[in-house]
C-alpha cells in the first residue's frame, strides 16, 4: 500500500516534500499557457488575478504568436522564458495539452497545473491520453496537479494562480484553513463565504481529476504547513483509501483536524452489488464508517465545513457527550437544542457550584438545563461571568452561546464578553450561534478564532460532528501469512460447500452441510433439513424455487430434491446445476447477517445487521473497515438495534452476542485474502448465551480477474 | 370543536374580525403602560421604535408619576388619555398587569398586549391569574395578546410596538410575508436576516402565552390581509388543533400558503403514554402527520422558513416529484443535488425537444441530468434561453438554478436571465441558489419575488417541502352519532374482554377469547390458545410473567392459567387481578399494530406500523390525523416498509392489505367516542389475500375524567 511507503519519511523524502510544497505554493516564476491578450476572457484572468493579489515573482505566459499579453513580455516557448520557472498553469485547448506538458517536462518545470478539462473525467479515451501524460511527467520527475484543476490559492505570500472569478474580491483573507477541493468552482465559495465572516485560508487547492497529485498526497502536504492549522476536504469520490487513512493520521497527531463534506448519496457501484451486504453498506455508510475510522469529522452542510474549524483546532475528541448551553435568546438556542438533542448529544444543567456562581450575577437557574439570561436582562457584566463559568466547569464537553438581537446592535452585551470568556478559557470548545443576522459579530468572533455559526442547523452540525469525532483507529494487524495460506488452501475449488469450508476455517462455525449431486445421495447431517439449489449462476435461489426449509426426513428431502431440481431446471434451463445442498437447520434467539466487502471508494469494510429481511428493510447495520478488533465488533453490536431483544431487552432471554463479536472479528480477518470481493453469512443464527452462533447459508464472490485455479504453491 | 363554529363566517363576525385586525396593526392610538424615560432601558424602547419607524398616531405613555416620558406627554392613568387608543401596550412589572388591564377594559380599548412575562408559562399560580384576566377581558368585550408577547410589527402603514432591539434597524424590510411566532426574540432574526437579503414582511406577530389570541386566529387574521401573501409560523407547540387545521384550508383556499418551522424533538408526554402507539407516535411524527393533513408546509431549518415563500406563492401542490437542474457550478449543483436526492426527488433530464432548444445556445446535454453551463462558457445569452426552455417545459415540476462565482461579480451572466426568466414564465416554481457569497444578488432576486437560497442545504429544504405540500385534507364525516351510542353501550364495563368487544362492534375483528374468573373453566375457544392476566392494574403482562402462549389442551391451559395467577400475585400483590384470558393463537404472513391516540398537540390519530417488537425498534409506522378514508389508509400501508414482503417483495405470498385498510379506517371511527384516550390492537394478524386480519391483544385507555360507569341512557 502506497500508504505503508510514505510513513517511513527520509530526509530525502522530506526534502522532495518541501520542495513540492514550494513549487505549488510558493514558486518563484509561473509560466501561463494559453494566457489571452483578451481580457474579457476567462484565459486572461490568472495573469491578473497573480498581479492584483500581490504575486511578485515571475510571470511569464507562453504564446507562440505574441511578445506581450496585457502589457507583460511574452514568449514563444518554454525554452525561451528567462529565470526560474516553478509551476506552469496549462490553459491551452486539450489537444495542445501534451506539447505544452513536454515542454515543461524537457524544461524540468517542478508542477504542471492543468487547467485544461476533457481528459480522464470523459471516459476511456480521455483516461488514456491522462494516463499517458502522467507517466511521461514520472519519467521526468515532474508533478501533475489536474487536469481538470481550477488552479491554486496561496495567501502568504500571495499566489492566486486561478481561473476562479472569486479573485474579483478585492483581499485574499489569510488564516489558518488549508482547503482540498473536488470541485474546482466551490474554491470560490469557499473563499468568497470565507472573506465575508472573517474566515480566513492558507491555501486552497482544486485538485480536478487526480491524476497524480491527489487528495491524500495534499493533506499530506498541508500537513507540514506551518500556516495551516485545519484541512477542510471538499469530496465527490474518495481514492487511495489506505493513502488518506495514513494522512488523515498524521493531521491528528500534528493536531491539524481534518473536516471533510462528502458528496454521498449516488447509488453508483451499490446496484452491482451481488450480494446483500453490497446493497445495504451503500457508498455513504461506507464512506462514513471510513472516515470516522481515519479520525477526520464529517459534516453534512457547506457552511458549517468552513465555520468548524474554530470548534476543534487545539481540541481532543471528545469522552462525552455533554453541552452546556446559555442564551439571550430562548428561541435561537432553541433552534440549536432541537437538532443536537435529535443527534443524541445532551444539554447539561450545571452542576450546584456553577449554578451558584451563575446565581451570584442574578440569573436564575431553573429546572431546564438551558440557562436563559433574558430576564436577568441582556448585560455584559452577566453575559462573560455565565460564560466563564461554563467554559471552566467539567460538567461539560462543550458549550453553546446563543446570542440574540444585541449580537447585530449591541457587541458590548454578549460578543465582547465571549471574545474575553474564550481568551481566558481556550481549552474548551465554545460554539456561537447568533440569531439575527449580525455579518459584523460573525467576523469579530472569526477573527478572534471563536467558532461562530450563521445558521442554528450549521451550529448543530458542527457539534454533531465534534461529538462523533475519535482518535484515527489505530488498526489491528493483519491476520498473519501462515495463516492466509492455509485460507487460501480452501478458497478455491469447484465444490459449492467451499464458502462454508472458508468461513469454518476462518473460525465461524458453519452449521452442518451435504453437498448432493445426485437427490438420491444419502444425507448425513441432523434432521429437519434444508434443501438449496447448487448454482454459482443462480444468485436469488427463494425466487425460482431453489429453497425448501424444514423437510424432517430423509424421504421428504429426497422428494424434495428432485422436484427442486426439475422446477429450477425448466425456470433457469441455461443455468449450470450442480446438484442440492442440504443443510441442517438451526434454531436460536435470533439472526443477524455478516458481511465483507472490498468497497470500490474505501476498501475493504466488515458489516454486522440484523437478519435477513429486516437488515434489508431497515438497514439497521453496522460497518467498520477490516479488519476489527473484538472491542469494535461489541461496538458494533451496540450500534444495531434489532439485537436489542438480544441484548435483554425487555427480559428477552439473552442472545450469544459474545460468540457475535467473535464471529465479526474472524469474519474481518478475510482481508488476508486479497482475491475475496464480497462475502456474507446470511442468515447467523444467534443461540442463547453460551451456546455460540453458527452460520446457515453462505455467499462468497472472488474479485474479477482472480486466478481461479488456485494460488502458485 | 371551535373551528366548526367559526367556519360560519357572517357578516358580523366579518365586521368584529377587521375591527381587530385594525387595532392590532393599524391602532389609532397606543397607550403605553410602563415606558421608561430612562433612553438605556428595555421599556424606553416601544416610544422610541414606533416613531423612529414612521407611526403617525397617537402614543399616550401612562405613568402615575410623570407628566412627560422622553418629551412625549404621559399621563397619571389611562381614563385620562385623549383620542382613539386602539391598543395598549403593557410592560408593569407582573404584580401591576390586572390593574393596567382593568384600566383597559373599563374604557373598551379593544386589544391589550401584555410584554410582562411571568404568567401561565411559571406554573399553576400564573395560570390563574392568565386565566382570570381572559375571563376579565371577555367580559369587557377586549381581546389580549400575550402575555409575554414581545409585541408586534406592522410594515405598512408602519407601526413598530415592541421591545425587540431588532427595530435598531434603520429601515423595516416591507414585503408580502406574515409571520406568528412563540418565540418574541425570533422576530428579530426573521426581520434582520429577511431586510439584509431584501426579503420583506407584512406583519410579525410575538403571540406570547396564547392567553386570548392564538396562533390559529392570528392566521385567521392574516388570511385576510391583503398585504399578505405567505403566512410563517414558528412553532414550539401546538394549541387548538381543530381550528389551526380550518384556519389552514382557509389560507390554502386563499392562494396564501401556510409554512412552518416546529421545535420538535421533546420527549415530553411521549413518555407519559401507556401504549405503544404513544410512545412510537412521540409528539414530532404526530405534529408532521397533522400538519401535512392542514396543507402546511414544513421546513426544518430555520432560514428555509423565510426564503421558501417564493417558491410556493402563487402554486399549486405538484403531482410528481421531477426537478429540472441548470448550474454555472458542477459542485454547488451537487450540494443541491444530493440532498433533495435523499429526499427521494428526481432530477430529470430534458426531453428530446427541450435538450435540442439547449444544444442549439451551444451547451452540451450528456448523460447527467444535470445542465451544467460551464464548458458552453458562462454568459448571459446562455443562461437565459436555457432556463427559459427549462421553465416552459412540462418534464419537470419545478426547476433550480444554480449560480457560481458569476453571482457575486457579475450578475448579466446568471442572475439578471433568471429575472428575466422568471418573469416570463411565474408559473413554474424557481429555486436560486447562489454558491459564493452574494448578499447583492440575493437581494436583487428576493426584491423580484425570485426564491433564491443562502445555503444550498435550506435549498433542499424547500423542495422538500413543495414536494411534500399536499392540498389540505377535507376529513370525511364523523361516524354518525346512532352508531356511536350502540359503540358506547359496549365501552363501559367491568368485562376484561371489553376493548375487544368494543373493536370488534368498530369493524376489526378479534380473535375468539374468553374471560376465565377461575383457573379451572372450560375454555370454549380454539386450541392453541394464549393465556393472558386479566388486570387492569398491570401494564406490561409479558414481564410479570402474565402471557403464555401455544397451550394445545385445555388441561395444559388450566395447568398454565393456575401458575401465571400465583406467580403474578406473588410478583404483583398489590395489583387487582380478575383471573385470566384465553385467546384462540392466530396463524398469519405478518403482524401490524393498529393505534389510536388523542395526542396532546394534534387531537386524535390513527397508527399503522409493523407488528411488535418491529414497530418499537424501528418506529416503521405511518400516522394520520382520525378518521381516516379508505385511500387514506391505502396510503398509510404503503408508507410502512415492514409490510412490503405482504406485498409481494421478492415474490412473498400476498397479505391482506385490503382487509388491513379497512381495519384502519374502521379503528380511526374511535374519534366518535370523545371517552377514548388510547386504543391499541397488537398484534393485528395479517392473513394471506381474501383471509383478512384478526386482532389478538387489545388494548384501551379511557380519558382521565371520564365516566367509568357508562353513558346516562
Amino acid at each position: 500500500m502506497k500508504a505503508t511507503d510514505s510513513a517511513s519519511t527520509g530526509s530525502a523524502e522530506l526534502e522532495s516534500r518541501e520542495a513540492l510544497f514550494r513549487a505549488l505554493f510558493a514558486p518563484r516564476g509561473v509560466a501561463l499557457y494559453g494566457a489571452s491578450g483578451d481580457a474579457t476572457k476567462n484565459t486572461a484572468r490568472p495573469q491578473r488575478y497573480l498581479r492584483k493579489h500581490g504575486y511578485t515573482g515571475l510571470v511569464a505566459p507562453i504564446n507562440r504568436g505574441r511578445r506581450e499579453v496585457l502589457g507583460v513580455a511574452a514568449y514563444p516557448s518554454l525554452a525561451e522564458a528567462p529565470g526560474e520557472i516553478d509551476q506552469a498553469f496549462i490553459m491551452v485547448p486539450p489537444a495542445d495539452v501534451p506539447a505544452a506538458c513536454e515542454e515543461c517536462f524537457a524544461r524540468g518545470v517542478p508542477v504542471v497545473t492543468i487547467f485544461t478539462d476533457g481528459f480522464g473525467e470523459t471516459g476511456a479515451a480521455g483516461r488514456e491520453i491522462e494516463a499517458r501524460l502522467v507517466e511521461r511527467a514520472r519519467g521526468a520527475g515532474v508533478r501533475l496537479l489536474g487536469p481538470n484543476s481550477i488552479g491554486l490559492i496561496s495567501t502568504a505570500p500571495p499566489t492566486a494562480l486561478s481561473v476562479n472569478a472569486v479573485l474579483e474580491l478585492d483581499r485574499l483573507p489569510v488564516g489558518p484553513l488549508g482547503v482540498v477541493s473536488q470541485s474546482g468552482s466551490l474554491i470560490g465559495a469557499f473563499l468568497s463565504r470565507g472573506a465575508a465572516r472573517g474566515i480566513g485560508f492558507s491555501r486552497l487547492v482544486s485538485v480536478g481529476n487526480e491524476a497524480d497529485l491527489s487528495v491524500a498526497e495534499l493533506v499530506e502536504l498541508l500537513v507540514d504547513d506551518a500556516q495551516t492549522q485545519a484541512i477542510l476536504l471538499f469530496l465527490e469520490t474518495l481514492r487511495e483509501p489506505g493513502r488518506i487513512a495514513h494522512a488523515a493520521r498524521r493531521a491528528f497527531d500534528a493536531g491539524k483536524p481534518v473536516i471533510a463534506y462528502k458528496l454521498g448519496r449516488s447509488r453508483a457501484g451499490v446496484e452491482l452489488a451481488k450480494s446483500h451486504t453490497g446493497a445495504i453498506a451503500g457508498d455513504d455508510r461506507a464512506v462514513d464508517a471510513f472516515l470516522r475510522a481515519c479520525g477526520v469529522l464529517r459534516v453534512h452542510s457547506f457552511e458549517a465545513l468552513i465555520e468548524t474549524a474554530h470548534l476543534v483546532i487545539g481540541q481532543h475528541p471528545p469522552q462525552r457527550k455533554r453541552v452546556a448551553m446559555m442564551t439571550t435568546t430562548g428561541g435561537g438556542a432553541a433552534l440549536v437544542a432541537d437538532p443536537i438533542g435529535a443527534a443524541g448529544i445532551d444539554v447539561v444543567a450545571p452542576p450546584a457550584d456553577v449554578a451558584e456562581a451563575i446565581r451570584a450575577v442574578g440569573v436564575r437557574v431553573g429546572d431546564s438545563p438551558l440557562i436563559d439570561l433574558t430576564l436577568a436582562g441582556a448585560r455584559g457584566n452577566v453575559y462573560g461571568p455565565v460564560l466563564e463559568a461554563l467554559l471552566a466547569s467539567d460538567h461539560c464537553d462543550a458549550v453553546v452561546a446563543a446570542v440574540g438581537s444585541s449580537g447585530q446592535f449591541h457587541p458590548q452585551v454578549a460578543v465582547e464578553p465571549i471574545l474575553r470568556a474564550h481568551a481566558a478559557r481556550p481549552d474548551k470548545p465554545l460554539a456561537v450561534f447568533i440569531a439575527p443576522e449580525a455579518q459584523t459579530s460573525l467576523e469579530l468572533l472569526a477573527k478572534n478564532g471563536v467558532a461562530a455559526f450563521r445558521t442554528p442547523e450549521s451550529c448543530a452540525d458542527a457539534l454533531a460532528a465534534f461529538f462523533a469525532w475519535r482518535a484515527p483507529r489505530r488498526p489491528p494487524p493483519m491476520p498473519d501469512n501462515g495463516r492466509s495460506d492455509a485460507l487460501r488452501a480452501v478458497l478455491f475449488g469447484e465444490d459449492p460447500l467451499q464458502p462454508e469450508r472458508l468461513f469454518a476455517a476462518l473460525g465461524v462455525p458453519q452449521t452442518p452441510a451435504q453437498w448432493l449431486r445426485d437427490p438420491a445421495e444419502p444425507i448425513d447431517c441432523a434432521f429437519p433439513v434444508a434443501i438449496k439449489i447448487a448454482s454459482a449462476d443462480i444468485a436469488h435461489k427463494i425466487e425460482v424455487g431453489g429453497v425448501v426449509l424444514n423437510l424432517k426426513t430423509a424421504r421428504s428431502a429426497a422428494a424434495a430434491a428432485k422436484r427442486m431440481l426439475e422446477r429450477v431446471s425448466a425456470a433457469q434451463p441455461h443455468a449450470r446445476i450442480d446438484g442440492v445442498i442440504a443443510a441442517s437447520m438451526q434454531e436460536g434467539l435470533g439472526e443477524a447477517i455478516l458481511g465483507y466487502r472490498v468497497d470500490p471508494q474505501v476498501g475493504p469494510l466488515v458489516l454486522v445487521g440484523a437478519g435477513g429481511t429486516l437488515a434489508e428493510l431497515y438497514r439497521d447495520v453496522s460497518l467498520r473497515p477490516a479488519p476489527v478488533t473484538l472491542d469494535e465488533a461489541r461496538a458494533m453490536i451496540d450500534e444495531v438495534r434489532g439485537f436489542a431483544p438480544l441484548a435483554g431487552y425487555r427480559n428477552a432471554p439473552r442472545g450469544d452476542l459474545g460468540a457475535l463479536a467473535q464471529a465479526i472479528v474472524a469474519f474481518s480477518g478475510l482481508v488476508a485474502l486479497p482475491e475475496v470481493h464480497e462475502a456474507e453469512i446470511n442468515p447467523l443464527i444467534v443461540k442463547a448465551e453460551g451456546e455460540g452462533v453458527i452460520g446457515v447459508d453462505a455467499l462468497l464472490v472472488l474479485r474479477e480477474g482472480a486466478p481461479r485455479d488456485g494460488p502458485a504453491t
